[in-house]
């Protein structure tokens, strides 16, 4: 007898925003679900802030009837989806009633299992989710972020996994998105939070493989009691993506564990996406082998295309090294926030201020804001100095309470500003779409009824191929949101600044 | 306290081998000598067959010339060889003597560390290149083959390395050229190795990255007690290569076991490589991601491909399914011998021949061969009726006798031949490059002094990139060696079959 180990298959969301930056058509996903429905999987991860974003941003798509044709074909098996917590799938907070209205929506349009987490390990902004999920009777999955800092230790994350069972949470998901989980932390964490929370508690373990470890860690935290391990089927795995299905599930063969998944089915699903994707050549992560350096810089890959790419937008290429040794400064001065959306970003932006025009002399309005309490606790301690100068510059005021506590209530509000848009269709789900992309919805709405676009291209029909683009997702996992552009005036002089939006 | 894991680095032999068709010039490994030799490795892998016949046949490099070049480079460091027991570098079985002397010089030259492997795992084709090695001074490896069959056990394959001891190596290799070798067999095979042969004995083990599962392997037999383990700097590693050295560096942190490996040295090693890397585009592997296929259909993806080609040649390119299910069938015929160069190629092209022409209807002599067991013996038993079809059509008698104990002192008739080739300086060096490669010989000689030819291009300025050639490697290991044409001639109708030279 052995025990069997659940599988997440990512290849409709985190596998396609990792390696294709998001840009999957629906058209190019249907022809597989059957398969997937039928492979064995515990769940389908199908959903999240990224794809939402890139449906209504490039793909003229409908996200909510994305999710149904999915709940549709898949009958099956549990659909997924990867929520920001109070952000739910946008870039600020929320007031806790559209939270409410958000999951409410979700679920009743097919979600099953909601993965919710925050990126500052912040458990005030996955409460009020996590509440909403229950009330749904769906499965809420609390999730810890992991990171890797002086302050962060195993005792530390277990005290989180405790937290997230006191609210309520179904399962526990650690989620290393920056491929840093390393074998043993990975037996270890698992390991502790079985004997702390229960052998029964469920532990799901979600890492990338860009590191090129954590197929080991993999193994590691199973043979430590983990529940469910996610992948992406082989045909869309590896560099900034996951393990392959496949490998993960031949890894197991002879060992005390095995899993339930349907070769047969997962061949089907390989094969297809083997032939949609060099339909997405000109949006594949050009980072295909494994990089290791981030275990010591703490800065993802994509990230330092990002800073690159900032950086020569101001003609200081050469100021890399600096900004590189900046980023973990600003980071220790932030409290430590695990390097994720939209942390990395903040943090990355502000290295390159410091570095352009002086330490905090010029602080982005995002940075104020996580210096201020603005998105929530970070578990260090922000620095004292940094936090009065983000004070002063911005007149805001520093907090401590629940960020989401600020708010008024604002669906009426938000409501009213979505059906005064044009091709607005009067549901709850359209104006949710509305709150959280505010600035795509009306460009969205007016153009749905012209049917979903499909930027996969005919290889053979593709011009020569071009170099490859910079990478178009952030850290690899992003979606590609539009940038803004400062001007920030510094002793009379205007430096033009780029930033993606936090 | 921790057990410190030694490592062999591939990239100068194996890794550039798996991924760029061997195809690296001298010129672009000189500059990451000096970080590799610094770098604590066990040794440095850096030369073999496909090495040796790429440098003759496609860089106008002598072999012999590179060598000493490592050996001055690398003064700190184990040079490392592959050598084909019996067949030496090249194709056939040598007489006892040359293999002496092969040997011999290679140590002269500066080699350290001899892997000596058999194709069908026939210990007696081993024996002789053991002794030779001993005779020098140098570190004898006797290799074990991995491979997996309905009659491949643990209990084999630690006989075999009994075996191996007996004859005085110095340690036992498991080389898992088709990344076969799952966690668990990993972990069993070394184990049972350790206990049968005692703890002292030093266990290495090498394996590809094709299936994704085997950086697990690689744990596991560390788990178990190897002492060793190959991997190729991250830069050129993965896919058909190898797990890279970095990934397995970063892996063990934390656990009981640590390399002693400088990460500042690896680092350098890596952006050397990645700057280099671009160079030789047109020979790079097309296969990036996993194949997990292989594990049930016991057929490597070049081999694969080889068989593609080989039946489009012959405009029967929708017969491959019928090849496909064919080749297990000749491997059992031919008593289950590993699929590794030359096997898989004997094996592959018969399984062509059997599906175009009636099975058996026409034989390849190297197919014949094999089965008259002039190939040495395999762990089944060979089919009785195919050895007397093939003893019927070559007119030769089956041996049971070691190979090469039917051949003739040849070192002066060799001696002879190749004195008289334009350009051969008379050392026994050029008399081994002959023999060896008694086809490249004859046009490298004359041409040596022109020097060193490096197939890289500057990627700026290359044309606009061609669609990927295909893998110019056999497996995607071999070199790319001249292929034979056969005119084979059946109920008056000719037939035109492409094979590649065993």
């Amino acid at each position: 007898m052995t025990k069997v180990i659940d599988i997440t298959e990512l290849i409709l969301r985190d596998g396609h925003q990792s390696l294709l930056a998001t840009r999957m058509a629906m058209e190019d996903m249907i022809p597989a679900c059957e398969d997937i429905d039928k492979a064995g999987f515990w769940s389908a991860e199908c959903w999240g802030g990224a794809t939402f974003d890139a449906c209504i941003r490039f793909l003229n798509e409908d996200p909510w009837e994305r999710l149904r044709t999915f709940r549709k074909l898949m009958p099956n098996t549990r659909l997924q989806m990867l929520l920001r917590g109070q952000n739910l799938l946008g870039y600020r907070h929320y007031e806790d009633t559209v939270v409410d209205r958000f999951v409410e929506k979700a679920a009743a349009n097919g979600m099953d299992v909601f993965r919710v987490f925050d990126a500052l390990n912040d458990i005030r902004n996955i409460r009020r989710a996590v509440a909403a999920v229950q009330r749904a009777g769906k499965h809420a999955q609390g999730t810890i972020c992991y990171t890797v800092s002086p302050l962060h230790t195993i005792t530390g994350f277990v005290e989180m996994a405790e937290r997230l069972l006191e609210l309520g949470c179904d399962s526990i998901c650690i989620k290393d998105m920056a491929a840093l989980l390393k074998p043993q932390p990975a037996y270890d964490l698992v390991k502790a939070i079985k004997q702390a929370c229960g052998e029964e508690t469920r532990v799901h373990v979600h890492v990338h493989a860009t590191t090129g470890v954590t197929m080991v860690s993999l193994m590691k935290a199973i043979e430590a009691g983990a529940d469910c391990v996610d992948t992406s089927i082989s045909s869309l795995s590896l560099g900034p993506g996951h393990n392959p299905t496949e490998s993960l599930m031949e890894m197991l063969e002879g060992t005390p564990y095995s899993t339930r998944v349907d070769k047969k089915r997962l061949l089907a699903i390989k094969r297809h996406f083997d032939k949609i994707r060099p339909r997405y050549k000109e949006f594949l992560s050009n980072i295909t082998g494994v990089d290791t350096e981030i275990f010591d810089s703490q800065i993802p890959g994509g990230m330092i295309s990002n800073l690159e790419s900032q950086l020569k937008q101001q003609k200081a290429g050469d100021r890399m090294k600096e900004v590189l040794e900046e980023v973990p400064r600003v980071r220790e001065d932030a409290g430590f926030p695990p390097l994720v959306t939209p942390s990395s970003q903040i943090i990355g932006t502000q290295a390159v201020f410091n570095v352009m025009m002086g330490r905090y002399k010029v602080m982005t309005g995002e940075f104020a804001d996580l210096m201020l309490g603005y998105y929530g606790e970070t578990l260090g301690r922000r620095n004292r100095h940094v936090v009065e100068m983000a004070n002063k510059q911005t007149n805001k005021q520093p907090i401590d309470t629940r960020p989401a506590d600020l708010l008024k209530p604002e669906w009426q509000e938000l409501r009213s500003a979505a059906l005064a848009v044009d091709g607005c269709n009067g549901s709850d789900e359209d104006v949710l779409t509305y709150a959280m992309f505010p600035g795509v919805a009306p460009k969205f709405f007016p153009a749905r009824a012209k049917g979903p676009k499909n930027l996969g291209k005919d290889p053979s029909s593709a011009p020569a191929p071009a170099p490859a683009p910079a990478p178009a997702a952030e850290n690899g996992k992003g979606p590609v949101t539009t940038t803004i552009t400062y001007d920030v005036k510094l002793n009379g002089h205007t430096h033009k600044v780029t930033v993606s939006p936090a």
